[in-house]
Order: structure tokens, then C-alpha cells, then sequence
């Protein structure tokens, strides 16, 4: 175990990640800096690193300016290669994922509630931000290695498969989230709007909930992939005829549709007190406030997890045999997987083998 | 006490009502036809009538055709003149009071469960709509007389003001029930949008519940008396200073503006896991997904109440004195308070003294 030896120390070393140089062009090879550790840092030899919708957003500058050189990535699992002085739950060689945030205030009602994603004071994003009090940037998963917080790192059950873990952290939390927080489980009708990266993880955590499982999608081509995946019924959302025989079947729908789309459609399928959660789409949306007035339904939305959450979700996986199907690429391949997930074309996340960057 | 001789007696009175015979034309007096008391039936003498936007829109066929000639009118207080054989729960001479349901099918899991608003098979309104199983057109308060089933009549409270009391049957039970709902409280920082009829009346619940109570209104001539109403605090939701001051500070919002509007400045004001609720927009509202996403905020509809909570409602105005402020009118003033009622000219809501109709 390699401990700092001076738990202030601000020396940092260059490592190698996959950076957007400026939004014009593509991820390719960086040499950036990474801070030392500190006596409640963990450092993390990355494994492997989910990519998430968001990355392409941000390398692209589409959600205002990014900080650049970029590093994306916050689906990150890895090894512990060094502990700081203070770290008492980790140790070197365990498993270790990293997911959305990197720190928070630590203080505020949500953060000593446990809901570090709606820190008051903005959580840190574990890239594309800066480290909490500083205007060092934060960099993501899309390199070798990663320092972190202790209180920000969870850990890994050692009976999954960790290429499928990687998206667990950000696809997965987002979905298992809101359907503990709603308290779905065994009795309740959930539909799933949309068959991504978050819809598939939606799926199978409806499911393994004890839910009734519906699948809202496009495409009759994924029909099947659905129902192997643990959906008891797949409506195929542009029939309207078949979008009638759902007419206020619902207690809870997940809109995981990473886009503007309007609710009407899905509203419609709502009973009573029925409450539609939104995980995706950060952009406006349609919605009738008569659709609603007249049945008491609910439009919210919510947002990743807490890392106490994170740990909880990560312990249900394991305990019910849960990962994220996913498609393997090598670092080099970054920038066709972009575009492959712009057009669905994946089944259902990719995962970077961070090997790949060290050859 | 008259009791019909014959609980199966089809026959029926024509009484003085005053009804839009025709979209194009104004409210004028008309006779139309009651049916007859059945054993469940109650006739009421109408002593006062609310008037409600909803009539406006229904008196011009703006939600939809309308059914001429058509009795606006679902904010019903009166004295009860005639009971069915099997009414056991009113008498002649009862103070009784008529919402906007005159009937439901009473069997679905929503009229089992107390909220006849939300029946599955659709409740029966008090106007514009027909009797169960019929093709007897119902007609509403802007009349002498009303007969109704009795599971749709509620008592009022002897100690209350009959004029300010007739608005509750709608405007009230439209605010009281979603902060029942939502169990507002003290403790609770809750917003209104909007004074006028349904915004009045949420002032006094919220502030009778205990919550500490802000109006927004564009209006800084409404703010003092928004004040009298019993709120805390005014703001004027178009001073994007003054709206600043109020980010994330509360738990609930009831926003009663009853046409089309942008949400976003609002819900910026809602805390984390705050609710907003639409009380009267029955049509598109602005809603962007990333405000909802960010703190886990809700948007819910909420639609009337049920009758076992209008008569709770009515018994919780008797305890704290609670009346809508009106203005008094003769029914053949009608047609100008529709008029002033558009423009928002009215603290806080038309009433008609139905002794007009007879004069």
C-alpha cells in the first residue's frame, strides 16, 4: 500500500486519458495531471469506463461551453492502487467505481440527507467541472487513473461482471433511483418509455422489483430484445391502436427518452394518481395541464442518485445478478461509438476497455 | 315535507332558468324542464350561484360544443324543498349545496374510493352534460330549482355567510383538495399563483392549514389585498429581481391561472422534491424537463374533490370562518360580469342572488 506521505502534499503526476482538445475536434490522446492523493483520496487504476449520452453532449460543447481538454467518463470501475492516510473503508486492491459526482458540499440538507445529486451548492461532476474550491478541472473516466474523494467511491461486488458494472453507475443509478424513491415493487404496472443505455437498466431494476414490466419503443425491431430483458409487454408507441389498449394502465411510467418529447401519448396510459418520472430528457417537453387535472397524475424528475444509493443499487445487482448489456470497444474507437449511440445503434452501452489505452 | 308518491314518477315541472340558447347568443331567461324527485332524489330551492370561469367557456361552446340551451352554474347553495322516500340524510328546509358532479357511476375503484372527481366512467356535471343513462340534458345552478341524487349533496354549515359559502362548491373544493392532498401543513412554505377566485381561496386554506403563505401576482395593485387575505408575502412574478429572491424556497405550489402558461419561472422556486400543482390550466403549459430533473420537483394535476371531501372542506370553513369574498349580482347582470370576469375585474367572485330570476 503506497499512503502519501505528507497528507497536504499538492504534487500531482501526468497520466494519460482521451481528452476533446476544443470542441472542434475529436477525443484523442492527452497527457493531463491528476491531483496527488490526499489523506482521504483513493487513487484508481480505471478498468473500464461506460460511455454515457452526456460525454458526447459535453465533448461537444452542447450543453454550453465545456472546459477544455476534456476528459469525459463518470461510469467508471476500476482497482484501488493507493489509499490517503485518513481512508478506512477501502484498501489497495479492491474494487471501486465512480459515477456522476466526485465531491459536494457535504453540508447542506440533501447532502447530509444522502442526496449528494441535489447538493445545494452543486455537486462537483467528476468531469467537466473543478474540484471543489479550486479552478484545477475535473477529469473523467476516459484515462487510467482517477483520485477521489473516499466518501464519493463505492464499492464493487465481486460476483459481477465488471465490463457490465461500468454503466451501473450513471444508466444504472438513474433508473433504480426514482423507482426506489416512488417505492415501486410487486402489485404496481410500470411502463418504460424508450430502449437505451438507461431504458434496458430500467427494465430489468422494474423487474427485479417485482414489478409488471411494459415497454414503450419505436421499433418493432426491439420487440424481442425487450422481452429477454425482463418485459412482460412491448407496445410499440407510434400504434395508435395499440397505444388505446394501455389507456390509463400504469401507476408509473420511466421516461428515460434522452430528447425533447412530447408526454401526451404517454400521460394518456396513466391511471389515477399516476406519476411519470423523467431521467433523460433536460430540454423542454410537451405537456397538457388538463391530461393532469383530470386523473391526478404526476409529471417529476430525478436525477442520478446519492452515493449511499449508489452502494444500495450496486448491492441489489449482486444480489440479483444484475449488470448492463454492453458492447466492448477499444479507447481508439471513441469517436465511431459516439456516433453509433447518436443513432441508438448499440445494444446498450458501450464500454471502454481502458487496456486499450496503455498499448 | 313532500315526498314524490311515486319513487318511479318520470314526470316533470318546467321551471325559470336563465340559459345561452345558442353559442352566439347571450345568457336569457328560459323555461326548461326538472325531472321529477326519485327515492334518492333531492330538489333544492337556489339561492345563490356561484359563476365560475368554466361557465363562460361553456356558455360560448369554447371547450367543445356545448348543449343548447344550456344552464351554467355548478357553485349551488340553496334550501332543500321536496326528498325522495329513501333520503334519509336531509330534510325539507336543510341548507344544501350542489358542486360540479351531479352524479357518478359509483362502483369504480375511484367513486369506492371517496373521489367521484376522477370516476372511471366519467362523473355526470351539474350543467352541459346528460343524466345517467339518458338523453335528459342536466342543467345547473343558474335557476329557481335543482333536483339531484342526495349522495351528491352536501350540508351546509348553519354558522356561515350563504352568499361568500356558494363559491366553495368549486373554487374552494379545487384548492382544498390538492393541499389536503399533499398534506400542507405548518412547517410548509407554500406559493399561489395568481388572485382571483380559485387563488382567494387558496390564500385563506394554506394559511388556515398552517403553512406560510406567498401570492405571486403581475398585479401591484392586488398585493395589499393578497395580504388581507391572509398572506405572508407578495411577489410580482414579472420583477425577475424579486423572483430571485424566492429560488428553491418552496414546497408547494397551486397555480390556479387558468389559461396557458410558462411554468419555469415557478418551479425555479420550488425546493428540492417540491410539488407543483395545476388547478386550473386545462390546456399546454411550459415545462422543461431539466427543472424537474434537477430536484427531483413534481408537476401533478388536481381536479375538484370528492364529495365526502367538499362536505370536509365545508365543515373546516364553518371551524375557521372561512367564505369566499364576492360580489353580488342579479342574474340579468350576467352577461357584463362575464365580460368583467375576463378582465379579472371581480374580488374575488360573481354570485348571483337567484331572487333575481323570480322578480
Amino acid at each position: 500500500m503506497t499512503l502519501s506521505s505528507d497528507p497536504q502534499a499538492k504534487t500531482s503526476a501526468p497520466i494519460q486519458a482521451y481528452a476533446a482538445p476544443d470542441k472542434s475536434t475529436p477525443l484523442e490522446p492527452h497527457q493531463i495531471t491528476r491531483r496527488a492523493v490526499g489523506p482521504h483520496d483513493i487513487q484508481i487504476e480505471i478498468l473500464y469506463s461506460g460511455v454515457c449520452h452526456s460525454d458526447v453532449h459535453q465533448a461537444r460543447s452542447e450543453w454550453g461551453p465545456s472546459i477544455y481538454p476534456l476528459v469525459p467518463g463518470h461510469e467508471i470501475v476500476g482497482r484501488i492502487t493507493e489509499v490517503g492516510q485518513q481512508v478506512s473503508a477501502f484498501k489497495v486492491g479492491d474494487l471501486a467505481g465512480v459515477g456522476v459526482m466526485v465531491d459536494s458540499c457535504q453540508h447542506c440538507d440533501a447532502c447530509e440527507g444522502g442526496e449528494e445529486q441535489y447538493c445545494e451548492n452543486s455537486f462537483t461532476p467528476t468531469y467537466n467541472g473543478y474540484e471543489r474550491g479550486s479552478k484545477e478541472p475535473t477529469h473523467g473516466g476516459y484515462s487510467t487513473q482517477i483520485v477521489v474523494n473516499d466518501k464519493f467511491v463505492v464499492s464493487i461486488p465481486d460476483n459481477l461482471d465488471l465490463k457490465g458494472v461500468a454503466p451501473l453507475l450513471c444508466a444504472g443509478i438513474t433508473t433504480y433511483s426514482p423507482l426506489r424513491h416512488w417505492k415501486i415493487g410487486s402489485g404496481h404496472k410500470v411502463a418504460v418509455v424508450g430502449l437505451g443505455g438507461l431504458g434496458h437498466m430500467g427494465i430489468k431494476f422494474a423487474r427485479a422489483l417485482g414489478a409488471e414490466v411494459t415497454v414503450f419503443t419505436t421499433s418493432q425491431s426491439k420487440v424481442e430484445d425487450a422481452k429477454r430483458l425482463g418485459a412482460h409487454q412491448v407496445v410499440i408507441s407510434s400504434d395508435r391502436e395499440a397505444m388505446k389498449t394501455v389507456r390509463n394502465a400504469f401507476d408509473f411510467i420511466l421516461s428515460t427518452v434522452p430528447t425533447s418529447h412530447d408526454l401526451a401519448p404517454y400521460l394518456k396510459t396513466l391511471r389515477r394518481g399516476g406519476q411519470l418520472v423523467i431521467v433523460g430528457a433536460l430540454e423542454p417537453v410537451g405537456l397538457n395541464g388538463g391530461q393532469l387535472v383530470s386523473h391526478r397524475r404526476s409529471v417529476a424528475g430525478s436525477n442520478i442518485g446519492g452515493v449511499a444509493e449508489t452502494q444500495e443499487m450496486l448491492n441489489f445487482c449482486a444480489e440479483h445478478n444484475i449488470v448492463a448489456d454492453v458492447e466492448m470497444i477499444d479507447m481508439q474507437d471513441i469517436n465511431t461509438a459516439y456516433e453509433r449511440m447518436l443513432k441508438n445503434d448499440v445494444k446498450y452501452r458501450f464500454v471502454i476497455d481502458m487496456a486499450s489505452l496503455k498499448s
